[in-house]
């Protein structure tokens, strides 16, 4: 794989310096004192390219072998940017995956087209909302879930800081929502799909993750910079839709479209969440469409991942938002539904206008 | 708890910027949409202080509800920083804890009393080094194990990037290297401990971690920004040290004495690896010093944590450092040793030269 890093450094320690990241991020051990032959021609990090970006700044281009990987997600991170992360002049901009790449990681099991399937959606865009706030009662969250499933939103998700907290301790919630859930989809012939949130190290999120099997979840929320790419990696194999979340994804000097869009696709996020522009954060208009982008662009073996704009946004902009994206886009609307008066109402205006979407051209 | 963020914002702005901060990183929806008043009075985030801190940046403590972290290390992180670490103009600086948090979270179960315990050390500095490079066959990882557990160095731990590949796969590497290991300590009589690197998500860090004990390794090595910090709380159950690599840790916005010191220590880690100050990284001497002092510090209900200073080392160093640290530090050497000509006898320099403290005062 051909790895891209921005580096502040001058022109006359440039080249040294990207010898330093070469090694760094492959042998991590002197290159002259290797002993192993196949070790220096294969795994070794190798100097392809630097060019100049800007006063002092500097792209260099270095070629990992995809071996290194073990071809496991977390361990992909590791060598993308374990140690140079520590670096603070040092950024990762964007990664060229070879072919054997899609077929060693897979991507989304699901992809838009299969989203769009398990909601039983045409070509409009589809709907997203969430349960919220933490410290709500298990009645509360299940009583506004089958509100939003009677409204016919398609995907309820937990707020992301929803977890196995006191209030609501996970097994119980869950069961609670998902039987909110079943019955209104029975009530009005929809298929909203409940996406709880697991949390937790490796034994508490594989007991949460049968608990929602057992209670017949249709989807799963994962913020996987919090449980790790490999969580996320490993639960494709688990045949639920997985959304995925960027909590603490931006603390990062990693390029937010290499992130976000090809390493949480390539490891597997049916539909990935950001902030939208125009929200409550600072994501521009062009990173919002280089992200969403990246996520639906071409890359044979690999599904595209659906883009899920969020944070601060409200029904008032469905229009835009869909001039802006195209019809392979899921809305997420949370805090504004909260907001009405009739929370009820409110979802069913924001699902009626999304629907409207499906007749435009 | 009390959280502190550096936040650049005008002083005109900073109050409503602080406020938005307490209702992004706990109920993230509109306060006065909230109907649950137990949430309100509760839940809710607080802004507890504001002061200036330099031209346009402003220090904000925010108390935030320990029981929405649930007690988990992962959701800890989310509470945080999960949200605002999308935010580019915010750092996470500190963390005050309750003294609650002491028992819900526990930290380290050895701690440095207990490490030296389990490698019968008395009150010299520890020896770390690292089985590299990624690559290498098991027999040359074996031999090099081997020889480090015959100079008598204390804990011989994984690269961290080996992984599971295919040139080393997990399960015949850990046990040919704990054999090599152990075959040397009945020879010599001493205790050195080999902690193999855990990766992958939640199904394949379990079978490792199983496959580990069965090989019955000493310790475990694992990079809490990798695998997510809970699993980093979860594996102290297990009853084996933990050496927590920094890999991934240096992207954020979070002060490393909080992330690696606090929030490493909080969550178990009996040992943290950092870059030391005058190697490969640009870490200065007062921030490897407060990471010590913070490892270390008295916290009532949670044992110190060893402070691991390593990333271009050599053994010259060893007087220098324990000037520097002091005798509770373990030093980790790695590549320097592997330069050498005779790798044995450099290891066994190194460990002579750290023994040789145990009779300074």
């Amino acid at each position: 794989m051909q790895v891209i890093y921005r580096v502040q450094a001058m022109s006359r320690d440039i080249e040294a310096r990207a010898r330093a990241i070469a090694v760094e991020q492959s042998v991590e051990m002197p290159p002259h004192a290797l002993r192993n032959r196949r070790v220096s021609d294969h795994i070794l990090g190798r100097v392809e390219n630097i060019v100049a970006d800007g006063p002092q700044h500097h792209r260099v281009t270095i070629g990992l072998s995809m071996e290194t990987t073990g071809f496991e997600a977390g361990q992909l991170m590791n060598m993308l940017f374990g140690n140079s992360s520590l670096h603070p002049d040092m950024e990762l901009i964007d990664v060229d995956f070879p072919p054997s790449a899609a077929d060693a990681f897979g991507g989304p099991r699901f992809g838009i087209e299969g989203l769009r399937e398990q909601v039983h959606a045409g070509l409009r865009p589809l709907t997203c909302t969430a349960l919220k706030p933490q410290g709500s009662t298990i009645d509360e969250l299940a009583r506004l879930a089958g509100n939003f499933a009677a409204a016919g939103i398609d995907i309820i998700k937990d707020d992301h800081g929803l977890a196995d907290q006191a209030s609501a301790p996970f097994d119980t919630r869950v069961c609670a929502i998902q039987r909110a859930v079943t019955a209104a989809n029975r009530a009005t012939g929809r298929h909203s799909l409940y996406a709880p949130s697991l949390t937790g190290g490796p034994r508490r999120q594989l007991a949460q993750l049968q608990s929602a099997r057992d209670a017949g979840v249709g989807a799963i929320l994962l913020a996987p910079m919090i449980s790790g790419l490999g969580a996320l990696q490993e639960l494709t194999a688990e045949g639920l839709p997985i959304l995925a979340h960027p909590a603490l994804a931006g603390a990062g000097r990693i390029r937010m479209p290499l992130l976000l869009g090809k390493l949480f696709r390539l490891s597997g996020a049916d539909a990935v969440i950001y902030p939208n522009h125009g929200g409550r954060f600072s994501f521009s208009p062009d990173l919002c469409h280089d992200l969403a982008d990246t996520l639906r662009a071409p890359w044979p073996g690999i599904a595209a991942s659906i883009p899920v704009p969020a944070g601060g946004m409200n029904p008032e902009r469905v229009d835009e938002l869909v001039d802006f994206y195209g019809r392979d886009v899921m809305l997420l609307i949370g805090g504004a539904l909260l907001e009405a008066e009739d929370v009820a109402a409110a979802a069913r205006s924001f699902v009626d206008r999304v629907a409207a979407m499906e007749a435009r051209t």
